[in-house]
């Protein structure tokens, strides 16, 4: 028989935690919405062929493939060599292939610059640790159709006003553009092949510091000159200073002689937040040259969301102008914003709770079901309470009124037979 | 390359369907916690075993099976004759057997009498047709650990409050007691074998009436006489007029000499449903002796919702009690009753919309990107706007409009570059 548990790496959410899921979530909808997004949905399962399209990256590897049905025994072993055949479906493993295919499906339908919502679990055959789940919530809001910064400025915005909303007042975003890294990989001297490798090993930089990078870079074989000149731009006492996001500190951070175009796309995102901001003081941005972001399809601007409260990054996301086009055959400007949902709901505290009492009704053992439901039905309609819950009188009243409270309820009545509908005397909880 | 489409059977849900298909599932959730049950949730993912236990009937038939990980080709064709081996997992076709396992994982931190909500999606491979899908949402409220008729209200009168509350009044709930069944068939004549096969075949009445089941009966081969018998009863005038519920109606639509104590089990029901609606009238409770449901894992009182508009019935349920205590090796009552929400949701046209305005700022292509964003912060931050959308001017300025009002913002400003932010002229859409 099957064990007891849930299965490996997923987990069960109970009456309080699952509550608490679903508050910080209607926030996340809410905020999200009134910045001018649009929630959609597609199906959790996606076909085989698009989530081992080569744009998933690593996370296609750690795809739950489903059995392709009416396959019988002989039929396994003939599809056994070739993955489409035994399985013609898998569990999405994020939320922006299917955006992509979901725009290339119904884009007639759709708005010239589309702002999208998505809110829901994906799932990875990770290796179960600590705070890594192998089903998972993301929030990722995505503008497609615009490749101007304004469309970063939005998400970016949506997202500062979406953790302020959660009672994390204090975030703050690390901005990069994967053309400035390209650029300067290629001042310093690396070849574009050599550039992938590299980047993986620039993404290490905050670990390993600037010798550990310099090391690592050396041990790939890469063009030595290039890793001496990147080993010494590393060190200038300017490059690890992180001063206000601006012109002055953009180039102050880039080797001599980026693009202008570049500098201005840059720049001009910091004002865009900032007028966005008005009353917040210094845009809460924080301009990266080292910053990375895993996914191989980012084209442009990169950011990722911090918090001072944790040292991971609470989300991040990116400009992947690309991708659409690969389903689509037509070139369409993309980015998104994710919110990782299960750093973000382990850290709010402060979500508003209901306004209206919950009230526990505590009945003696002879009280008639038809007593008891005429009672629970008339506190609902007084709007007395929003929340009526039945409990039969324990021997231990105190731990049922504290498991109570602990479950929300916010005040009791205790229920006798023949107590007239409508005059239970109703008593706060704790 | 894979289709531009979901998988077959599955649907996208564009942003007007979407927030329809939230608003709907805020109200259920909210009056189903009103009536104190607790949200809870499981992993859409159950260990293979488990899903084929046998208890989800027909449904483990049409479970997706997720490939095992980690099996290489000779793994694949090694693992060709055994289910469990290729599987190890697979997608649940129901929140009932999750629910289960559920409590058998988690009882130690439930309550004694534990009021359940599960929302969420379920997979079947069925054959896609009108109005069924391969990916849909159920809305199920189980009580486990109360095993008197109060539980079957508590679920019967939150189902019917929560279409009411969805603006779908004169819901009704068709009610009949699976031991009802059993002693009338054996007070026929059939033998405990053949009342499965009678079973489906009483399931088919609203279908073929009683002629057409009284063929199919004599066609299955079973007992002729208890046949006759069963022909005879369903022939009685009296046997196919629905009556008030209560104890007269109960006793005229049972053969004589039925159990006292099922019949008592049953008024108590709709007493209980009535003390509950003080001000409703008559209960909407009719009984139905031949009401099967299809589930094997029936233990008592099965009921099904229906409503005037549609001839079939948005949900149902019933008691199960023997279902946990196979997983949990404990006898634990249990009784769930589910809404179908894809039925429900097309027939809703009354949730409430937003209380604040929705704004379209539409603007010049030369208004800066920092006015825009300034604009849309000032409207959001005055409480003049619940959301805002940014819209560049197109030519047809009216389709724009349109489209907007569709999508549910209920105003609008033109914005020119230098406007005064905060200032806006907001017009009304349509």
């Amino acid at each position: 028989m099957a064990s007891v548990n849930p299965p490996r790496g997923m987990r069960d959410f109970l009456p309080a935690d699952k509550a608490r899921r679903e508050r910080v979530l209607a926030v996340i909808r809410e905020r999200y919405r009134a910045h001018g997004f649009d929630e959609i949905e597609t199906p959790v399962v996606e076909e085989h062929a698009r989530l081992h399209a080569g744009i998933g990256g690593d996370n296609e590897k750690l795809s739950y493939n489903i059995l392709r049905r009416g396959l019988d025994a002989d039929g396994i072993r003939a599809a056994a060599d070739d993955p489409a055949a035994l399985s013609d479906l898998g569990l999405r493993y994020d939320l922006t292939v299917p955006l992509a295919r979901f725009y290339a499906t119904n884009r007639g339908q759709l708005p010239t610059v589309f702002r999208a919502i998505q809110i829901g679990p994906v799932w990875r055959a990770e290796r179960p640790q600590k705070g890594r789940y192998r089903q998972f919530v993301q929030c990722d809001i995505d503008i497609i159709g615009d490749d101007t910064a304004r469309a970063e400025a939005e998400l970016i915005t949506a997202s500062l006003d979406t953790i302020d909303a959660l009672g994390l007042e204090g975030g703050s975003v690390r901005i990069n553009d994967r053309r400035a890294l390209e650029w300067m990989l290629d001042s310093f001297g690396f070849t574009a092949d050599e550039r992938p490798g590299v980047l993986i090993t620039i993404d290490k930089l905050d670990k390993v510091g600037p010798d550990g990078v310099a090391a690592e870079l050396r041990g790939r074989g890469v063009t030595p000159g290039a890793v001496d000149a990147f080993d010494a731009f590393l060190k200038r006492p300017q490059t690890r200073e992180y001063n206000p996001y601006g012109e002055r500190q953009i180039r102050k951070a880039l080797p001599e002689g980026a693009p202008e175009e570049l500098i201005a796309h840059l720049v001009g995102l910091g004002d865009a937040v900032a007028a966005a901001r008005p009353d917040a003081g210094e845009p809460p941005l924080v301009y990266d040259p080292f910053l990375v972001r895993g996914m191989g399809y980012y084209t442009g601007t990169i950011f990722e969301l911090a918090h001072p409260s944790v040292d991971y990054s609470l989300g991040g996301g990116g400009r992947y102008d690309g991708m659409i086009g690969r389903f689509l055959g037509q070139e369409v400007a993309a980015v998104g914003f994710s919110i990782g949902f299960e750093r973000i709901v382990d850290l709010v505290t402060a979500v508003e709770v209901e306004a209206a009492q919950a009230v526990v009704l505590v009945h003696d053992a002879d009280v008639p079901t038809t007593e008891l439901l005429a009672h629970k039905t008339a506190l609902l309609r007084s709007g007395d309470a929003a929340r009526v819950r039945l409990e039969r009188r324990p021997k231990n009243l105190k731990a049922l009124l504290e498991r109570s409270a602990a479950d929300g309820y916010t005040a009791f009545a205790a229920v006798r037979a023949g107590d007239a509908v409508g005059e239970l005397q109703i008593k706060p909880l704790g």
